[in-house]
Formats: structure tokens, C-alpha cells, sequence
């Protein structure tokens, strides 16, 4: 169990995060991860972005928001105040405590989202997105992320079959959506050690087996 | 007139922010210098901070909730996201138009609410504020600054006169008010060419009239 360090030194926790574009089966894959890991034992925080405090709930609401007028700008600064509020009341005290935290988006979606299907990517500050997480979150970064992908058209279509779809991003286009997916692809080719993809096509549970198959990997590595 | 340019140039417009602690009369001296202007002729803008814009203006409301938790760095990160939206889509184009834009609160507060008196500039990260300004605002600054100054016990006596006193910056402590006027005062005594001191103490007509020469002795400058 990742809560009981054999040595007797202070528990270090396991901070995973899924990431991937709309309708990929993020929230479905997150709550069967946390079942699977509950039953061998561990204790387990699931969470998403933005969101999990009072403060970060009432941005995410502003951020999605089609009515409200953002830039990319606005929308990374409000990212990083939720990001912030929820790795300080939530994140970093329950990983403090020896717990899985598993998070439904982070640090990748702001990335994907606003630099490389956003835009922020190619303006006059390439780096935006990485230097203020390193200047207000100290960097930090998940231990695992999986990221979840599947063809534009697949994702898009599970998202519209929800019939929610109506906020800031599910309304986007598809060449924004391409963009995006791309924008997971590339940073998990730049960061092989933390990222693993996974083909969100074909059933849930089978899906579900292959990541845990990744998660206990990981948690057995010394 | 600041709109006109005298060669037939771009008109520059001119950006005046008025700064201070709590009851020092911001807005009162806003509204006197907007109509002193006004009738010499000038197209004037008021604005103030946290807000300008219906996202600011949601976001002000958050920040003076007493009832959210907020640390610095979410504070600094939401003002700055305000005041991102505020540049974008009221001071910048009103200058752009030749305009005299005045607005009560911009980085100087935050240089001194969540600096000096917030305990950021003591913090691991002394620079968060700055470099974040230059990081998404190119570092703008106005052309002029009147940092009003007044003695703590007055400021907050007039404060609490106005019988709203309970939000969260309101209702800091002595200490805090303390830290914060001498923050402002260390601003402007770094930055002179920017910032003129005005004592906030005596009948607002005759701080209005000093006030009124500072500011067409600049508008006067080539």
C-alpha cells in the first residue's frame, strides 16, 4: 500500500492524474481506477480540475461559462488560482498522508487546452503556461498520468450523446479538438517517464485492467 | 487636451491610477479630478480595481468574500486575471483612443496588500508580483500614480464610518494597515518619477486642487 512505507518513514502518497480530450472516458476511468486500488488496500482521494474546493468550484463555473468574455491569458490565471486552492487544501494533504490522489485533469489539460489548441503556444510568451507553474505551484508535477486517446470523432460524439454539451470547450471546433489531442500526444512523447497513452476505444473495463496493469507497475517501483 | 495629438500623430491617451489604504478617499478624489478634467475639456474614463468588466467584476466579488479561502498567491493570481480583462477591454482601448483613463486600485495595491502588508514579499517567491505583472501585462505601468496618504487610525475611522466594514480586506487587522501604508510609501518613494505622495488629511476641494496641478503639470510634458 502506498500509505504504509515499509521503512517507517513518512508516507510519500501517489499523485496520478487522466488526462485526454472531451468524451474520453476520463471520469468513468478515474472512479474504476479508484475502486480497483480500494480494493487492495489503498486509501484513495479522487478529485478533478478545475475544482475540489469551494473557491476552485466557483472558477471552474466562470471558466465554463460561454457568457463570459476570456482570453487564453485570463483562463491560464484562473486556472492556476483553482490549481493552486486545490493542491493546498486537497492535493498536497492528502498525498502529505500517505494517499492515492487520483485527479481528473491538471497541469497537461491547461497546456493542451490553452497552448496548443488555445493558442498560447504560438503568442509572444511560448512559455506561459510552464513558467507560472513553476513559479506558483513550485513545478510540481503528477507521479503517473495517463492519458486517454481516442480519434477526434469518437470523443466528440460521446461528449454530444451526454447532451450537456453546451459549455466553453464542448463547443469548440474540431480543428481545436485536433489540436488538442495532438497537444496531449506531444507532451507525452516529451515526458515518457510520467505519461503513459492509452487507447480510450473498446470497453471500459478492458480499458480499466490495462491501467491498473500501469498503476501497480508504478507503485511497486522502489 | 491629451486626445489630440499636436502632430497629428496616434493620441497617446494617459493612464492616472489613484492608490492608498482603506477611507483614504480614492473615489472621492477619482470623481473630483474626472470633472475637473472633463470641464477643462478632456474625454475622461473612471474605472476601478478589482474590476471594470462583468469577469472582474465576479472575480471582485470573490476576492472581498470573506467567507472564501484565498491565500496570497490565489489572490494575486485572480487580480491579475482581472486586471488582464480590464486592460484588455477598458483601459488600453480608452488610452488607444486618446483618453484620459483614471482607475481606483491597480498593481500598486497588490504590490502592497498581498506584498507588504499580505506577507508575499517576505515569502520564498519576493518577486511573484512583479515578475507575474511583466509575465502577462508586458510590465505596464501608469503615467502617473497619486498614492494618497493618510495616518492608520484615520483612514479606518472614515472606513468604518461607511458602515460596510466586513469584508475580508476591511476587516484586517492594525498591523496589516500598518504594513500597508508603509508599503505604498516605500512604492513611491522607489518610483518618483511615477508617484506623488498627497496627504489625504483636510477638505477634499483643497487635496483636489494639489492634485489637479500634479496632473496638468504631467499633462503639460512633450
Amino acid at each position: 500500500m502506498a500509505e504504509t512505507a515499509r521503512d517507517g518513514s513518512t508516507p510519500r502518497g501517489f499523485f496520478i492524474t487522466f488526462e485526454g480530450g472531451e468524451g474520453v472516458g476520463k471520469s468513468t476511468q478515474t472512479n474504476l481506477l479508484a475502486g480497483a486500488l480500494r480494493d487492495l488496500g489503498h486509501t484513495v482521494t479522487t478529485t478533478r480540475e478545475p475544482g475540489g474546493t469551494p473557491a476552485a468550484e466557483t472558477l471552474r463555473g466562470l471558466l465554463l461559462d460561454p457568457a463570459q468574455d476570456l482570453d487564453p491569458v485570463e483562463q491560464v490565471l484562473l486556472l492556476n488560482a483553482a490549481r493552486h486552492s486545490h493542491m493546498r487544501q486537497v492535493i498536497t494533504p492528502a498525498t502529505g498522508r500517505g494517499e492515492i490522489v487520483i485527479c481528473d485533469r491538471f497541469i497537461d489539460s491547461t497546456r493542451a487546452y490553452q497552448g496548443a489548441a488555445g493558442g498560447l503556444d504560438d503568442a509572444a510568451q511560448p512559455d506561459l503556461i510552464m513558467d507560472l507553474h513553476r513559479m506558483v505551484m513550485q513545478g510540481r508535477m503528477p507521479d503517473l498520468t495517463i492519458m486517454l486517446d481516442a480519434p477526434v470523432g469518437t470523443g466528440l460524439d460521446r461528449a454530444a450523446a451526454r447532451a450537456a454539451a453546451t459549455d466553453r470547450f464542448e463547443t469548440a471546433q474540431r480543428v481545436f479538438h485536433e489540436n488538442l489531442r495532438q497537444g496531449f500526444l506531444d507532451i507525452a512523447a516529451r515526458e515518457p517517464d510520467r505519461c503513459h497513452v492509452v487507447a480510450a476505444t473498446g470497453p471500459a473495463e478492458a480499458i480499466a485492467a490495462q491501467i491498473l496493469g500501469i498503476v501497480l507497475q508504478r507503485l511497486a517501483r522502489p
